[in-house]
Parts: structure tokens; sequence; C-alpha cells
């Protein structure tokens, strides 16, 4: 199946391997006269990219973009936008490990069960890698989204044990701490967890939060398509992500009506909401207020202590895994999860303009 | 947008208002050969109508299913399954209210803000009848999956403040309690909790787990449509579920990758898994252990005591809501979640077909 | 495979079979707010209507439409609107010749190989009253393109030897005449042939033409959605249609480039087309000239003379079909075709609201 | 909206402009285990590269493919094929004609009108080097087909006023005369006529056929997703095609039933049909004979004499067209055509697994 393209009018499909000549994307659908370029793009893969702190891969690569189609004269031009990052340091590998057994926790024993075998060379396709792709569409759409008065901001709501509380929340520090927690002590805190972590050859998880400001009420449709229920999909869908919440989420299945109802009020002659318990959405449909969405992290499954596990051959074994993994992949899928955020927002975005018989004669009698 | 269809190859169409003429779903590619009637669909609807319990709208509706299509002898054709269930207590209301102000936890404000008007009739398209088509559908994805050996079994995890433990759960009081939960003295607290609810004029939400049993390993693709990712939507998209986890879930973010990890083993010379804390899936395709779901729905947002609001005329106003309402609807949101489980899975299954080409050869060749 | 649903925006999906309970249509995604009832679809299913003239099938039908749902206080709501018609007629045959043999022309021998069986009354979802659902579906489309300023006439180009040339028609007699052209002397001359054919026990075939005006420039994408491109399909997909052309069509590839350009020039301040044998679009995209389409029909596949075939049991025999059948279906697919085109333009024109970022801004700042 | 995607299953995006750095195509959801390299794909490209003849564009390119992603160790793993084409020869042309005016029988006017600008570098996206994309995929498709036994012959039918009979037909020359066409004088009297075109500053235009051999019976759905439909579609989206016919086509609507149905007969204990007029279809579905279809093909817009137009600031003109242009399209178009053929037939082939449930259940329980 066609597993690897992703949205309805704004459509992308991503393609490439961990050790293949280059990973991309090709953006199908995008509004022509956004103003584009590598640079505008590039401070995005930036966010992703391995080797800027102690708890990413040592990997070196420099992940730069090239947009091969689609831009005209600084501007996309409504035709596909073909996006190419190579790689770089796909070192010459012994892959004989990674290819005659499963890693636990990884995807070696499912591909080989769907496709017969696998392209093994550093996870293939199912390698974080695959997101540079996701990140480099997210980009075009947060940029378009930003025209549009929709910001976002993301962080690191918890890492292993340490947890954000709200008023611990330090808004200068947004994507400035390796953790990705914005807080001082905190980060420092999550540090200390992650080096101690790294010293035990394990691995932590953690949730990545992302809030979505500006965006008009009315996204997103009532039944299966409803903006939540996407973003659900599109959050579940990065790798490693096990659970998804909006507002109140987990929580409000212990609070009883009263307390998670919303009410509504007047605010300078608008109707908005009293509380935001629902996280941006009813029925849902945008409501006008910030979405709040949370998704929740396993820890690497790339460990160096000694697992339990069989070979291709069916023979059990103990493995050590070796290579370049990062000890906790939070604070990089920060960027992952707003990027695919994004991409399911403009989406809804642009269908819900044809939700009213009277907005689109209106559109047409403009033109 | 076309957002009550929902999959690739078994899609379904849904569509009718809570006090309109009737309710249905169109099922398009259905295998088949599969047999069915309305005798086999009615005990799934039958699983989700009213009425049944003091926890639940007392409403009346039979809610009898017809089949209009796509059956023949017996069988499924392949042509589209057409099924209508007629409204049959849509009671002369008084719609002032709902017509006139904006419920809180409701989609009353949001349905004006994209359509500019809506049918404000019990909810119109909103209301939880809106899922009586995905439960006549789920129940033929779920009679054609066990014809393939794969099966499902689902429960209330939680009600309110009430949490099943694994230990506590109960085979045999599956789909026998009135809360949904298969532990006898567990589901003696929740009916007690919930008669506070109610005389408090209040509402509780929960926890609906599925497990699916039987499932082979390779459902699912790498990238954006993961099984995980899938179901993730499939669940978010019933009205009132706010959070989504599969496995281990939100509990894995706390783990380490030692924890976490499942080993694999031989059983009977076959690979499985030690554990099963990645809950049936590995880089979003089916590993062979049960796929394990957890919905966290909301509570119902119809309640009784007094709430601020506004009209749809701006103005501030206190309403107390009238009519039927469920002070919890997680009981009667089983079956709903199971039944897009099995539509989920389904589709992932015949995709599947197609991974791999000594598979497609073999196919044909046979025929 | 999903084979009854169609269209990306305002999707349809259409069920049921000749000699079933019912035939009916789903359309999701149809904008809010326009006029609908069913006094306003019924005269489009009127014209398809079997009975209405001596040279269509005799089976009695009202083919009475009710509306199910999707329509509120007499206007469209943005939910599914369901429509069904019930079969009335399906008199009790005797099904054994039809059971037991492959019918020449019919689709009998595929849906076997297909489906490993079939509903073989009447022909079952490979009969013409499949076309139903698509006339009800259409006729929502044109009202709502009307409301645009788009409108379609649509007649017989051709029936069997007979051709109306272009300075023969008479837009007075548009769905006028039994055979559906626009002229007297011609439709007599088709009229005299349909009754040689039907005392020849024989049937016919013919070409049906739509012209679409209205239409703004800028509807279709480049490459594979060109809106030719998805005509093409939508009218190949009526059964019966072996051709389908645009424009000049088939002529053009005799021409040469400086006979089949179409010039640009002013026309009151705008820019126009001084010819059209593009026949209204231009790189797949429309260009503000009317569209000009042609169906090539087939002859009516159930005749009443002799024919040699097989039976399911692998026998060669000679059959002589019996029944109800048309001796041509071009005059009742006229209005098909319309619907076919309307329900791909409109959704060419939904999407098209997409294409810049300017109006899309604009869009959403005026809400 | 996303129009440079295709496919079900088998989907294809390209992507890329005529003066852009490259040009390219992503195939997501090519089965497993397909022998793939570039030297395979190659001659497909080289049957439409430029320059081969007398008769098509002298513009250089070699139209080398890379294949960046999707096969490892010689086989496509089931990940997106990612294939890149660089564009070499972008000559640093004087753009100011083209970017000023509206070539008659082009794009430039439709571009504008829908996206507000356009690349104009050599007709951007709307160039006939957007079909490389295609050839590349379709090439896949091609290859794939062949190992399951259906094979592809396709040749120029007509070119001007020259046509080839079915008797002058000489396989041995398929694609080894610079028309296309498969007869020795024939293709010498096109050859003339082209010349005489050619000095006419003139162009000219013709039919391409295409016929598909060893197609199982069963492909194809029988109401919107006809196979047939879905060629149309396949077909028509190929720039300059105005008309499509399958089997008997346009000349299907002049003859009788008795003339055109196909009785069925027993060849070798097989059922086959004893005429094909039909062309490989039977209600949508492929009953087994050879599908034959024929695409008609306009005129190359592009010609050197004077031609009547406006600029973009609305003055009225008269444009010399410079440049290199191919006096007829149809030679190069035959790949082309077989490759859209290919693509949609893959994608019928891979949906038709999921028709029967003893099959499905059959596939399993083989795993």
């Amino acid at each position: 199946m066609a597993g690897s393209t992703y949205g309805t009018i704004f459509k992308i499909t991503t393609w490439g391997e961990s050790h293949g000549a280059a990973i991309g994307v090709v953006i199908d659908g995008c509004p022509a006269g956004l103003p584009l370029s590598e640079e505008r793009i590039q401070p995005f893969l930036d966010r992703r990219r391995p080797g800027q702190s102690a708890y990413s891969t040592p990997r070196k690569e420099s992940d730069t973009v090239r947009i091969l189609s689609g831009v005209f004269e600084g501007k996309s031009t409504g035709a596909p936008i073909s996006m190419l990052i190579e790689n770089t340091s796909q070192r010459s590998h012994d892959y004989t490990q990674i290819a005659s057994c499963y890693r636990p926790g990884h995807a070696d024993f499912t591909f080989d069960e769907k496709y017969g075998f696998r392209d093994y060379r550093g996870g293939g396709r199912s390698s974080g890698r695959e997101t540079i792709g996701r990140v480099a569409a997210g980009a075009v759409a947060i940029l378009l989204l930003k025209e549009m008065g929709i910001s976002f901001h993301t962080f690191t709501r918890a890492l292993g044990p340490v947890t954000l509380t709200d008023e611990a929340f330090d808004p200068s520090l947004l994507g400035e701490t390796p953790t990705g927690i914005p807080n001082q002590t905190l980060n420092l805190e999550a540090e200390a967890f992650l080096k101690q972590c790294m010293e035990n050859k394990d691995s932590a998880g953690g949730i990545v939060e992302c809030h979505v400001n500006g965006l008009p009420a009315g996204l997103g449709d009532p039944v299966f398509e409803k903006l939540d229920a996407n973003l659900a999909k599109a959050l579940v869908s990065v790798g490693a992500v096990k659970a998804f919440e909006i507002g109140e989420g987990i929580h409000a299945a212990r609070l009883t009506g009263s307390q998670n109802n919303d009410g509504f009020m007047l605010q300078e002659g608008k109707i908005t909401k009293r509380t935001n318990h629902s996280g941006g959405t009813l029925g849902g449909i945008s409501d006008g207020s910030p979405v709040v969405l949370r998704a929740y992290i396993k820890p690497t499954p790339s460990i160096f202590s000694s697992q339990e596990t069989v070979t291709c051959n069916q023979e059990e074994i103990t493995i050590n895994i070796k290579g370049r993994h990062d000890p906790v992949i939070v604070p990089r899928a920060i960027v992952v999860v707003e990027a695919m955020a994004a991409i399911t927002i403009l989406d809804a975005l642009l269908l819900n303009m044809t939700a009213k018989l009277d907005s689109i004669i209106d559109f047409y009698s403009k033109k």
C-alpha cells in the first residue's frame, strides 16, 4: 500500500532510507504564492539534525536541503515541491548483526514478515531519518500557516521521570535547552537523568507537547475526519509515539461533566470558551481556542546493554547493539511533532473552504 | 469535505441525524462470499442500544437494521451493502433552548461556525446516534475477521475513579455488567459512583480497552499508514474520545529501554515476543502479538446542573439542559470502539495482500 | 475495492441492485446552504425514468426519491445527504436463463470471474438502474452549479446512422423529442430507424453530447487530475460508453496545428479564445470557454434475436433473451452523462479554491 | 489540489519542470521483490527521449535515470522508489516572449488564471517533459506485469492523414520506425507528410494504439472504478490527448447489438469471446481478452507560423514562436500511453486481490 503519502489537498510523499543515497519529500498541492527558499526550510531541519547535544547520536549529517521543483522566482508555483537531502555519513558499516537478527523494539521482524526481506542498513526505511521528509514538508506548512496568523510552540513536557508543570514553563527557553524542557532547573535534572541512563547503557522516553495558536473555528469534519482524529493519526504515525491526547485527554476520563465542560462567554464581543479542557476542538471541529496536543514517546529501543532475541534463522541469542544511537529521541522529536501537526492542520484549513455555499459563491464572484 | 467516509478498500460511509427519518451506512468494498443477514448484524446494534440499563438514556429505539443491497442468497456479493435503521422515537420536542444557545462541551457552536447553521434537533449529526452506522459496518468487519480466526474482546477498563486491574479481570463477565467492567465488585462500585453522579446532576467518563487476538504479523505500513496510527484515528474519531494509547502507551514514556523493549524468543518453532509492551505492533506493523488499545472517554457533556454559556445572539446566559441523556457513555461506547478497531484492521489486512510480488504471482497463478 | 464511491470533496456513494429492495446514493461533502427538496431532485430522475416512450423498457417504476438526511429546513446542512428510491416493479421473474448462462455483451461472465457468483436478478449491480443514484446526486450538483451561473445542455448528437449537424440543432427542442435529438426531422428519422431495429429484434447505439456553460477558468489540475481526464473517467464509467472526446476530439488527430490551435483575443476587455477546438480546457484546466463533451454509447446488448453463448457449466448454447429491454439507451443516458459531468465539475470547482495563497488568506480574513 | 499523484495501491507522484534542476517520480506501494535497476528502467526513457529522429525536438537530453531509494540488493523493498532525471539542457533562453504572452493551444493562460503566475521557462510544469516521471514509473509497472505474463504492444495507428490498417500491421516493425507506424510504406508516407508540415511551419497529430495481452479476467470494479473508466482517465491525462476509445469505441455507436455483441464460446475448455468488439472489458471488468485502447492526439501547438494572440497585459498581438519543438509528438507519446496503461492496470490487478473472501482466507492461511 501507498503508506508514504499523507494528506488530501496538501499531500506529501516521503521517501528514502537511512543509508541510501538521499532522503526526500514531494509536496503536492501547496498553494501558489508562498515565499520559499532553501534558507527558509533549513532551520527546521537543523532543529532535528543529529549531533547537536551530548544526548543525540554522534552521526554527522549536515542535512542540507535542496529544492528541485515547484518554486520559481522565490515563490511556490502550485506545482509539486520536491526537496532532497543527501545522506553523507553512511559509513561503511559491518551490518552482519543487524542483518541476521531481530533487534527488540525495532521493526526488523515485522519488515521481514511483511515484505520478505529488508534494507537492513541502519534500519532502512524504519530509521528515524525517515522523519527528515516530514520536517521539510512541515516547514512549508508552518511557513504558510504563519502567513495566516497561525503559530506553533512545541516543547518537552516530560523526559523520563522529570515533568514540566505549567508554572515552571519559561517561554524564553523554548528551543533553547538540550532536553527541550523550557525550564533551566528541570532541564538540568533531565540531563542528569539522561547521563545516568547512558551510563546504565539504557535509554529514556518522554512527552512532547504542541500548542497551536490563532486557529480559526470551523476546521475539521464532524465524523471520521475530526480534526483531533487526524491529529491523533499524524502524531502516532511518528515512530516511537505510543499515545496521543488532546486537551485534558487522559485526565478527562476521570473528571465529571461539571468539571470538564468549558462554558462559553463573550470576550470583546466574541464568543469564546471560559476554559480549554477540550484542547481547542468541539465535536471534532476547531473552536477558536488553542489546540493542545501531547505525544507520548517510548524510550529508544537501541540500548547498549545485552538483550535476548532470535536470529532470522530462528536461533535464540543474546545481542549487544553497537553503533550510534540517541539515548532519548524526545528533543529531536519536537520539530517532527510540530511538523505533523502543521501538515494536518493546513490540510483541514484548505478543506474547510468548501463547507458553505455562500462563501463558495463569494469566492468565485470576486475573481 | 467528505468526512463521513472511512477506509481505503473496506470503505464505509455513514449518514443520518439523531432526529431525522433514519440512520444508515453503506459499506463499499466488502469482499464477496461472507454469510450475512440482519440476524447476524442486529446483536451488535443491541449492544449499543439505549434503554438497557439505568445508566443510559431512556430514549426508546429498537434500532432494527435492514439490509437493502449487497447481499444475495445469504452472502455478500461484493456490491455495496446499504444498511438502514429507522429513527422511531423522535418525539416532538421543544427545541427552543438547543436551537438558540451553545451547550458547553457540545458541537453546537462549531457547527454554526463551520456551516452557518445546524440541524439542532437532538444534536443532529453530532449526536451519539451517528455511531449506529459505525457499529453496523463494524459488525460486518468483525464477522469477516472471525472467519479468519481474528477475534475481539472489549470492556470498560475504568469508569470515573474505578479502575479494573488485570488481576480483577473476569472473562466470564465480558459484556455482562451494566458498566461494562468485567468484575462484579468493581462494577457495583462503579454503579454506586454513577448513581451519585446522577444525584449530583453530573456525569462521568472512563476508559474502554480493546484486545485483538489472532492477528497475523505484517499488517500496516511503515510510515503514515502505521497500523497504530490508523487505530488512533479510528478511536479518536469516536465522539468524546480525548486520548488514545497502544500497549504500554502513556506509561511507556516513563520507562527505560531495558524495561520497555520486548525481547524475541522461540515458541513452538515460531518467533514471538517475550512480553507485549508494544501492544502488538513494531514500526507500525502488526507483530503477531495481541493488539491492545485504550480509548479515554470524557464525561457526557449534557448534565442537568446549571451551566454558564451564550446564546447564538451573543448573550451570556445560564442554562439547564433537559431531555434524555446518558450519565456516562462508556458502556455503550464499548461496541463502537470495537467496531472502529475492526474496520481499521480489516482494511489493513486487505491492503497487506499487495505487499510482496511472490504472493501476488502466487495468487493469480492459482486462479 | 470501493468502486462505488466517486469524488474527492463532493463525494458520492451509490448502492443498490436492479431487483433489490431499493436503490440509493449518499452524497458526502455537499456544501451547506443549498436549497434542496425532493421536488427539486425528482425532475432529473423523471428524465431517465423508463416507460416514457416506445423506445424504452416498459418496466414501470415511478422512481420516487426520498431524502433521508442532510437537509434541514429546506437546505443542505453539510452532513451526508442520503437519498433512497424504492424498486417497485421487481416482478417475480423466472431467472433460470440469466442465472445459468452468460449473456453476450453483459457483465454476467466478468462478475462470476471476479466475485465467484452474482446477483443475477435483472443484472443485479450491473443493471442500468445503477445510474439512478448518479442522477440523484448529479441533480444536487447541477442545482448547486446553477447557483454559480453554470449550466448544462445535453442531447443526442447521433442515434444509429442519424447524426445531428450543428446547423440542425434546435435549442427549443432540447429534451422534447423521444430520441433526444433536438431537431424534428432527424428525430423522426431516428425513430424510424429504431422501429426497424425493434422489428429486426436488434438494438442501436449513439452519441450523447454535453455542453457546460459559464464555467470559470482555472478548474482542474495540470497533471493527472486534468479536468478533461476526470471527465473522461466520469463518462466512460457510465455502462455502455465506449469512447470519450472533448472539443474537436477524434477529429483533432487529423488536423494540423494551424487548424486546431485557438488564438486568443480581447472581448469586452476580457481574454477569450477566438475558436473553441480545445473544447474548453487548456493543459487540463478550464479556459473559460464552454466545455464540450461527447460520449459514444454502444448498442443495448440485450437483443431478442438468437445469440451464441455458453452456460456457467461450460456448455455452448444458443439463447433467446426475454424480458423488458430498451432498444436504445441513448435518450435515457442523456441525463446520466449530464449528472456525471456535473459531479466532476463541481468537485474540480471546490478543489480549485485552494490553488492560491492570496485567495486563501482573503477567504479566512473575511470570516 | 494534489494533482500530481496517481493510483490507489501502486501510487505515483511526479514532479519537476521543463527547465528546472531535475524531473522525477516517487512510486509508493510497489510490491517488494521485483528485480530493479537503472539498467532496466533506462530503455523505457530512451523510447521517449528527444533528438532520436528528424521529427522530434533537437533538444539534447540524455534523460539518465537514478534510483535513489526503495531498491536494495537489486530488488524493490516495498519502500517508496524515488527516481530522478536531471535536466541538462536548459540553455539560457530569452524567455521574454513566452513570459509575456499566451501561446495558442498552450496552458500559459490557464496557469495564470489558476495560480496567479507561472514558471514560464520552457512551459514549466505543463511541458511534455512532465511525462518523464510517468515513463519511469510505467517502466516499473510494465516490468512487474511482465513477471505475471502480461505484456504490451503500442504503436502509431495514424499520423495526420496516414492510417494503419490491421492488414498492414507488421509486428516485426514495432518500435522500429521514426513515426511509430509498424509498416514500412505507411511510415514513409507519414514521414513525407511530416516533412511537408515542417516546411509549412505547421504540425501534425495522430492516434496511438495500445494492446494489453495476458490480462486475467476480473480486474476493475463495476461502477465508478471500471477498468475502462480508469484507462480513459489515464490516457486523457496525457497532455494533447483529446479522445479515448476502447475496442470498437467510436464505431460501436453506429453498430447494432447483433453486430457489436461478442458471443461466448469454449476454447480448450476455457470460456472465451468469439470476437473482441468490447476491447477486453465487460461491465468495466477485464474479460480475459486483449485490452485494446486508442488515444487521439492533437497536433503540437507550438508551430512556427504567425498566430494571433494576446499578451498578459491584454494587448492583441501576432506572435512567431521560436525554440525547439516536435512537429508531431505521436512517436514519443507511444511509450507514455503504454506507461499510463500499465500503471492503471497494475493498480487494478492489486486491488482485485481483495474481491473474494475465499481467496483472502486462502492467502492468509498459506502464510
